[in-house]
């Protein structure tokens, strides 16, 4: 525990606006924000309740710092589970900067980064994988990442991991019973039903560690590679679906020479687009650095966005694939032909046929003229192939919840192998148990001040 | 009017943050809320209660798009005097944007910038020098500018104004009563008094008048200009009062291209620090170009800090001064001798004598080694000359008030002339009532859509 202190933070974002919202939580916190706090009414603070709200002054000494708005909360009925107020004062920072100032010198502390979503968790308002979900939702940037952080912050994840616990330790109770008469040789678990439930378990969990990397992909977005010759018009093409000017578009070749990356919302989807520096001529030492990097960023992304210009012959279009096609392994690859504007219909037929059946994927854009973008749009969505996500589904998108599922998973294979090989009962146990250990660590039900301390650090400060 | 629809704005500083605000005003603002909140209580947001807060979820059809608090405020008790309900919302740009289209796809429209304060002052919350100083305190970044916008909030020179359209109410009253009498030629004022009143009047309002200067430099920042030869230490002055890197500092002759102008805070007060180009030999065409513009920044500007090496010679420095005092007019200005660590003390007695009639006010420092700037610190507060703001005093900050004081001054003294020459009545009742006419436009008493959309579109959106 952090203790009972009183913490304090500007909890609105960060600059000038109409208003800002400091907040503070902890036993005695009313009683601290009323003894800087004139009330225009009759009644002091203290004595108002809960979930109301208050207008007057804040008071340096005797002058004015400003005109607010106080909203009273009361434990445990509050965000933290404690006392918690919040100060709606004019948004310039010189008063925002003040008051929190005028607070901390009154015995307030300045919270630290997620204190105030730590303190509902160790209060019990939530578990470790919603407070978690706090985070997510305040950067989610997207309809679909929006979505998953929301059914994990509403508990939709916390409630499938309670009733996988249950299973295991219903599991595990029986085939600890049979431990406390083993002298007896008596099987109060029937061997095939346990391997039906580890099975079961094994399959839940494995599930959930698969939806990881739908989850992985909406969260941080969907990777996409721009790569092509120099000059087929990747950077235009990175400006066209980021709708500004980002790179720097020339004409001059191999203009691109740092990789971009940069997010765009297609569909409620994020995808983030990593500009490559463009694939020219092989035989110079340096140029093919700048290609086997351009590979490398293939092998992270999802999509590859292949340009190319219409203009290019079929045979270099040919012998590009020969080095490109290699390096695509998972990857959805879809040939873009750019300056579409440029050719005839019949020229452009000719392209419809060349390599159809090694990149089944293409499409036929003009950059300069925004042509096809809305197409290459939903052909973006398609390939990213995320399948609906509704308002029940759990969708793991942590990368620590996904190791623990990891560990749990390896854990409960191991109880499959155990019984397979006809193990005894308390190697059996030992197994259910770790594997209940990982999944409590989600949940926080086992944790750390380690974890906690890491969880946290990455939160904004004033939640 | 604007109309009794319903604005919506965030109203907190935009982007990312740990809690925003989304606000609504205007008749019927309670239910539109209403139909897209779920309370987690019994209640109905309608059935609820004044400056009250109310947990539940926003729905977009039948999707949460997230977990928020509500705050009800009933019309007359409000800021803007509607009802008027605040959405706390998880600051996500993603959720505050959402929940905004949502407001508005239900019947709200998005409130133009100031439109709530506007609408405080057409619903008679508070009349129109208040309103602005609503802006004014958002704004202020020193404590003196806080003070002043604070001031005139909390209606300091609104009572002011209205003393004297009063007192100027009574003055012509008496002189209209006169004219209902004209024919028998009576004398119901006593042109002594009147004269006397008339000079009470204008002394008030010119002296409202003649704080401007005071006003305007504490609300913009008092301009200082840093000049001196190249190389003199200019750049390094600056960012050592900057507290950062933001001119390029180099050992170049002639570093310094472009002004830059940045605001620091001593004692409460804004200083706007205003770089120039070095002053080199004056024989180069292009270089006297610079220094002329040298000389335009030294007219914008209150105060001048001359820096100047320690180790260039007397004969040198008396040559500058002989190019820099004739531009100095009211300006303050100061001798920085830079690179003390460079000189004896012998050396510095020297200096110390130099044109010492000329120029009474220098330091030495040195900006390598942060020597003396605490001091330069206090002798540029102490060249600002800012009396001492009390919580009672009426300070103009705005250009508007000003301007309108100026033509109120002129008409008060109009009046004045008039009593001297013995003009008749009318002739007095009529520069009487533009006098109150002017003040009127200050407090809104006197309003046009014209001044008011002025006014207002110079406010951030959601205030």
């Amino acid at each position: 525990m952090q203790g009972n202190n009183i913490i304090a933070a500007i909890s609105t974002p960060a600059g000038v606006g109409g208003i800002a919202i400091i907040r503070l939580s902890g036993e005695g916190c009313i009683r601290l924000a009323g003894s800087v706090f004139k009330p225009y009414g009759n009644k002091m603070l203290g004595e108002q309740k809960a979930n109301t709200i208050h207008f007057g002054s804040i008071m340096k000494d005797d002058t004015v710092l400003d005109e607010v708005l106080i909203s009273l909360f009361k434990a445990p009925h509050s965000f933290t589970g404690e006392d918690v107020v919040e100060i709606s004062c004019h948004g310039s920072v010189y008063i925002q900067q003040n008051i929190l100032q005028l607070l901390i010198s009154k015995g307030a502390r300045l919270a630290q980064p997620g204190e105030f979503t730590q303190r509902a968790f160790l209060n019990g308002k939530m578990d470790l994988s919603q407070a978690e979900s706090v985070a997510d939702l305040i950067a989610s940037s997207s309809a679909a990442a929006h979505r998953l952080a929301m059914n994990q912050m509403r508990g939709g994840f916390s409630n499938k991991l309670i009733e996988l616990r249950t299973e295991l330790l219903n599991f595990a109770s029986l085939i600890e019973l049979e431990l406390d008469f083993s002298e007896e040789d008596v099987e109060f678990a029937n061997r095939e039903r346990l391997k039906e439930a580890a099975y079961d378990i094994e399959l839940h969990i494995s599930k959930l560690a698969e939806s990881f990397e739908v989850g992985n992909a909406v969260k941080n977005g969907i990777p996409v590679a721009i790569i092509g010759e120099t000059n087929a018009g990747k950077s235009t093409l990175l400006n066209l679906l980021l709708h500004e000017e980002k790179a720097i578009v020339s004409d001059i070749h191999g203009t691109t020479r740092d990789v971009i990356e940069d997010t765009i919302n297609i569909q409620g989807l994020a995808f983030r687009l990593i500009d490559t520096a463009g694939i020219r001529d092989t035989t110079d030492e340096i140029e093919s650095l700048g290609i086997e990097r351009t590979f490398k960023k293939i092998e992270q992304a999802n999509i590859i966005l292949w340009i190319t210009d219409v203009g290019t012959t079929d045979e270099h279009i040919r012998d590009l694939a020969e080095k490109i096609l290699p390096a695509v392994k998972n990857q959805k690859l879809i040939l873009v032909f750019n300056k579409v504007d440029m050719i005839s219909a019949e020229r452009k037929e000719n392209k419809e046929r060349l390599l159809r059946e090694e990149i089944p994927d293409r499409i036929f854009i003009s950059a300069k003229y925004e042509q096809g973008t809305n197409d290459l749009e939903s052909l973006l969505v398609k390939a990213a192939d995320i399948p609906e996500i509704g308002e029940q589904d759990v969708i793991v998108t942590n990368m620590r919840h996904y190791a623990a599922l990891e560990n749990a998973l390896s854990a409960i294979r191991r109880v499959g192998e155990g019984l397979d090989l006809h193990l005894s009962g308390d190697f059996l146990s030992q197994d259910i148990r770790e594997c209940m250990h990982y999944l409590g660590e989600i949940t926080g039900q086992i944790s750390t001040d380690d974890i906690l301390g890491n969880i946290f650090s990455k939160f904004c400060i004033g939640k």
